[in-house]
């Protein structure tokens, strides 16, 4: 269980100040402030710059990458008027996705799937107003690249809409972070499919249990995120104009996507720990067939063997040397009757020994 | 688990834009276009030749067959109005069904059971409009050629009906294309049944899970048919009739009882798991039964073989030619003494050996 | 699973069209007239002789054995003017219960229990008109007696009542006829229980598989009756007064009840094949701990008699027939110590071997 | 499953009308007649008596216990109004609990724990009417001793209220009657734990079945039993005054807790059976060990051993006496070779061996 | 299952009657009374000097540790006007945590996490009065410090706030008092989790058992809790401030945090279960692996001993000594047979055997 440290503030805290991991990024702000016509990027700077940046010609998105900087988060409460436990939730890195209304504003808490992981998701906090979207995002790297580009080629939508479809833009390009995640999933269960029946490794059943714990933290990530879409949709909020919320809508669609193929593939899982039990018992199976075969054949001649070592006179009076010739024919029609046995019992595959296995489809037939 | 390439758009590109799976089939357009008193059918038109057909007095039906033209889908949206995220949606092929309300149309999409396969499910989208369906398949040949009779023949309400009712006789079709399939489905899980409490081989294992996983797909594509269904009832669209509904409630009752039968298998295949691993465990009892007899009873009379076998002198000191006899009477009676044990036991079979068994039973009925 | 072979329409055929399977009964008209002071019986009528019955100074009951004859049942439709979806489902006879409300009259399909079977339920479908009830049935006899017997006598309220709490009464009969079922059921299971913990054989698998299987379908059939009996209490509609709201009620309770049984008898299943494999890990338990036994005592045995059995020179020089006896008491005596050490391992069960077992106890006892 | 034998109606009959087992004891009626300042108590009276004590100054309880009489049962019906449905309900001992308002009175059904019985329930119907509760038990003697107790010393509110209070009295004392039954049957799971962990014999899957077979049937009474309480707290019935709806939340609470428990020991239930599974193995695996162990340990040396007994000419030509002490000496570090080699494998505990054991922790920590 | 004893009332007592059990702790008092410019703390009070610290000017929390003493906690009812119900639910240890609205007061009863413990939770009773709090605590010592700690700062809202913000605070630091001790929990199962793997002990199966008893118990008691907290938000109660209610919010997710935390836990201690059987059956086939391949070569090899042991003449007639060589040469050619017989099979690990393996792998690679 690769499991973050926690930046939470400890029990009994007050509430509304936020607590930073010690390990935080220094964060690094970049903001991008566009109107239907224009379009200005601008990287480094102070809560007050950014404060002035946003005017109601224009919506502005300020993304704050890392969080090690209290005075930073709290000098964005204050002159944002963010709300205090809003502040705090940007910081503590371990939320749950959702959505709050604090009137002025909208809070999201979304959960960024990593790129190249598989699990780990970065806790993204998206603040909406009426004319700017803040994003605080814990580590430097995001998957929101597209999202930028299609607002500097002023293509679509986007740059015609308010800071709404902006917000929406970025929780709808988190939300479709998650589909190629699944689909590496999807291929590893079943090339672990094929791994379990065919060898059932100690390998394999630690693979089974890490596939689930991932699809367990996905479906944690991905169960509040759909929830908190479905508020800001049915949030009775001016904030989000009807024709954004019907591409809420959409974007609902593909969180509810996402978590069908997550239990679709914990369902998956569940079944091929099922087959590795079942795989193994049936292993069990074969080499116990193998050392009955092989004792039940040997045990009574050895056995035979063993009465003919005894030290007695000869019995029956006369010669052994004849006699010996006997007990050997007599010893392997005994070892060919239990073959035949085992046969007829299933217990040895006609199939790896052809010669037999024909003699004896010959005599079921015949009986047949 | 044979999957579909899918169609998706990257994370992060505008919605409402189509995104064409490049193995998608050209489109074939036919167009059947009818009253009460008169039908025509068209093949291989433009969209515009499309929009020009349709008139208030007359339901057109426009179906597509094959994806593999953006712009096609695009004029198709442009032309006939439709929403840019349904128009994404048609060429996405993973859709989940469901029921969109756009005002001027309703967009339902649905997944229609592809003919001579278990599982796969080609995704069907359907648009109504006041007098015209447009439906989008995304292979060529479907289950709804009956539909097409009917329509030809002119007999019942359809010709009579507006577009609403066209829309239900197709998704009805499609609905009803799962009996089939599910029927089956039954029947294989019937015959693997048997299979698995007579022989368990590994290879019911994987038929096991693969009748697990091809449930849990229809499961997937019906559970939110059966809401899309709904939605269509209850939604209040002009679009559909009363009468209409009336006749979805019917639709919604067969998606009901598909449901039903898919959670009915998908318990008997759960159940089937439980017996392979119950099969298994009384093949391995068996045969550790067989072990232990031979082994119980040879390996003490070897040991008493081979301490007559050991280089002492004589003892007691006299003759041994009669008293070998006496010695492999001895082991003969030791050898029948756990025979009876273990048919006492019941590890041993009174049926395959009628005449000890007819002893013993004789033996245990004067003891009662 | 012993599937009934279905009557469905095709897929993609017209609605409101029965299709009646090929091997359906010839239909038996039995007609039932009365009011508070008369009662009257017919059999063997026209559907226009049964029009003509219907009376409002009378209730009705017309009873319809067989659905051999497609137009007999189109008849029907039109004559009472029965909804053409309600007339096709009464052919289809793998139907959910349910309850329809078409405003001149309601319609609910129930199953029926099969006399004398486990599982099998015969569809009937109950019209409840103003002053008429028709009830379809597939099969010639039907647990249906005692509510003719009771019209006959006139006792209690059903003379004095209208259509609503004959249909009462019918389907009140019927929720009542899956009792003694689930006594069956209950008794078996009690038996089996007995048997998977004495001696788990092959054949009880497949009986709890039976009986999973069973209860699996009786839950089908019971789940949406009960959910029709509700709709029928809770529908607007003016055909069922108060007063058969509350009897309807009592019907309802009866209803949950059975469910109930259902669901507890589902668990103790469920419960039993984990008895059942735990059983049979117990007896390899067994089975092993003999094998074992005898291995672990005579196998060293054997090995000691081997090396004496050796050709060498004798060792130590002198007289060997009296260390012969000195071999056998050692072998003796690792033989009991071996024999002491399963018996403390707990592996021979003292009860089995009383006078060892005393001793081994009072070995114990000075120990503590 | 130890079954009652139920006392239900056939199916078809009329309702309303009791119908009463053979082995119903017959009854005793006792009344408690109370008002503020004076209580008066009464033995074996008939319902005219009954129903002439009820006067609107007092409250009335008359408790019946024993139900074989059915003209009683159907007086006590008209004399007091009880509907029909309500007083068959009394007769059939397998009712649910449940709440059903007429109007002029409230029915109650509760199920009783019996005194010194694990799972066992005696239906208790109790008629709530405007100034007297009627109670009906299947046997003699209760768990209401500490009620009749509290109305004769006469604290507290209970004399001062009204029948309502009573009837919460009643159900309280019902409800509260549980706790004890839980608390023995979480001792007896605390107890199994320890015998499923230390020595899983068969006897202890029997009562782990036996343990979720009365939590499932205490299960099947409270729950109903709960929501019985909630709709007396919800219903609108001006027969309970918001004073008692107070205290009936409290006994809720009560309910809601049993079930919690009765929810946790069924999950610790099931938790044993896996640990009982999981035992077994445990075990299987040491008795596999033990056999192996002995097996590769003797099956190579009695080989050697018959490879020297072989009937040829000595070799190598000379004397063998020497030879003989090489050999023992060979086999002897055979087996102190797989001696050690089971040791590093984990397979014989260092513990119980504590001299080798000591030696090998020595050359282990010298490896590292 | 180490359970408390619990000092419920008898079934059938009176209800409103506090019973305390004999071990509780005599009562220790401490009060703090503050506004936002003042704060006084007290100690050791009598109920009435509680009383008298009450003004409307001041907020007055009233901290009540151990409650072995009956008549103060009804002195506490009657001085504060608390409802007698409320009263017997402090003294009862063992209730669920709920939220009760009594008008003039809430009570809410929590389950503080007991320091250094992994599962025992301290009931804790919380009135919220118009200007004061009581709580009242099992035992002495509590995880409020942090909370008394920032009174006696007086920052932040809480000296410029009511009692209801005091009491948010109270119960956000229980709640989170609940994340260290999960934590721990996550901790333990990984450990568990490689333990599992590597070695599945008995030990094992006992922690994994108790693990789950554990998050059961958690569980138990924050479900509840957080449907106290949610009902503390939505209650329409004066007593509630919408600034707290926005607090209490904050705390709800928290609750739900935590929720989620333990689910995940408890799926994960689910599946460390299954590991662990599955482990157990992954030795068992190794031990079986073992005793079937010494078995199965060296049972026919002692059998070919044994014949050449047999007492018979000389055979074939001539010099045995040479023929010697022979027979060993072909028992070592068998044994090797049968060795590359396993290798292919799998069951000797070719990477514990280098050379052989080495030699293995290039006949594999030549054979492809």
């Amino acid at each position: 269980m690769p499991r973050r440290r926690t930046s939470r503030a400890p029990a009994g805290a007050p509430p509304g100040i936020p607590v930073v991991a010690p390990e935080s990024l220094p964060p690094r702000i970049h903001a991008i402030r566009y109107s239907q016509h224009s379009i200005e990027e601008m990287d480094l700077l102070t809560v007050d710059e950014c404060r002035a940046l946003v005017t109601p010609s224009h919506v502005t998105w300020i993304d704050v990458q890392g969080l090690g900087n209290v005075e930073l988060l709290k000098a964005f409460g204050e002159r944002f008027g963010l709300h205090p436990l809003a502040v705090e939730d940007i910081a503590t890195s371990t939320q749950r996705p959702k959505m709050d209304d604090y009137d002025t504003h909208l809070y999201v808490i979304t959960r960024m799937p990593e790129p190249g992981e598989m699990v780990g998701t970065d806790q993204t906090s998206i603040f909406i107003g009426p004319n700017f979207v803040i994003t605080f995002q814990e580590h430097y790297g995001d998957c929101l690249g597209p999202v930028r580009e299609r607002l500097r080629k002023g293509k679509g939508l986007m740059r015609r809409s308010g800071s709404d479809y902006l917000a929406y833009t970025i929780i709808d390009a988190i939300v479709d972070g998650y589909f190629p995640i699944l689909e590496t999933h999807g291929e590893r269960l079943e090339a672990l499919e094929d791994d379990v029946i065919e060898n059932p490794t100690r390998n394999c059943l630690a693979k089974i249990y890490e596939a689930k714990r991932n699809l367990l933290t996905l479906r944690r990530a991905m169960w509040p995120l759909r929830d908190a879409v479905n508020s800001m949709i049915r949030e009775e909020s001016d904030l989000v104009t009807p024709q954004t919320r019907t591409y809420l809508r959409d974007c609902y669609d593909h969180a509810v996507q996402i978590l069908d193929m997550v239990e679709t593939y914990r369902e998956l899982a569940a079944g091929l720990t099922e087959i590795y039990v079942s795989s193994l018992s049936q292993k069990l199976n074969e080499v116990m067939k193998v050392l009955t075969i092989i004792s039940t054949i040997f045990i009574p001649l050895t056995f035979i063997a063993g009465v003919y070592g005894m030290n007695f006179d000869l019995w029956p009076p006369g010669s052994w040397s004849g006699s010996f010739t006997t007990v050997m024919i007599g010893m392997t029609i005994l070892a060919i009757l239990m073959i035949f046995y085992f046969v007829r019992k299933g217990w040895i595959e006609l199939a790896e020994f052809p010669v037999i296995g024909s003699i004896v489809k010959r005599i079921r037939a015949q009986e047949k």
